[in-house]
């Protein structure tokens, strides 16, 4: 069973993920992209990543723009999980 | 120019579309999956629709949940284009 992190945890990994914030309790970030079908293009490889990992984020599309929230609701919070993730999305977007 | 539609029109439109809703200026429809891989699968096909008639919903994905949201931003609310494609939409969904 995975556990929810600290919060000076949380603030530690947020500092090597400087582009995604807290929002509640999940972290979140939006990406920008070209058009919507570039949007998409991420959108699909964040979602076999999330697929693969069984970990899914909430993902809202709004034409170019893609927001990902992660949080671990099995511990009630934010988790190494989310992070991981995470990082691997910031991948994809090339950053 | 697309002109928005009314609030008889949308009321009568409305009435062809049980399944939505209006939220603000927009409408909306939740649709429920099987699990995430059925839920990216409708979110594509979607996507198609709406790269195709060049008229984009916001596409908010929560593990096996859907919401669409439509509305016509050049024309100010709702519009037959978005009753147009939560047709479409709902034709996707199969019921």
């Amino acid at each position: 069973m995975i556990t929810k992190l600290s919060e000076e945890e949380i603030k530690a990994s947020l500092e090597r993920t400087p582009e995604w914030s807290m929002v509640g309790e999940a972290i979140q970030r939006t990406y920008r992209f070209e058009d919507f079908v570039a949007a998409m293009r991420f959108v699909n490889r964040a979602a076999d990543a999330a697929e693969t990992s069984q970990h899914h984020p909430d993902i809202l599309i709004r034409y170019d723009k893609v927001t990902l929230t992660l949080a671990t609701h099995d511990a009630g919070g934010i988790t190494e999980k989310d992070f991981a993730l995470a990082a691997q999305a910031d991948g994809f977007y090339g950053d």
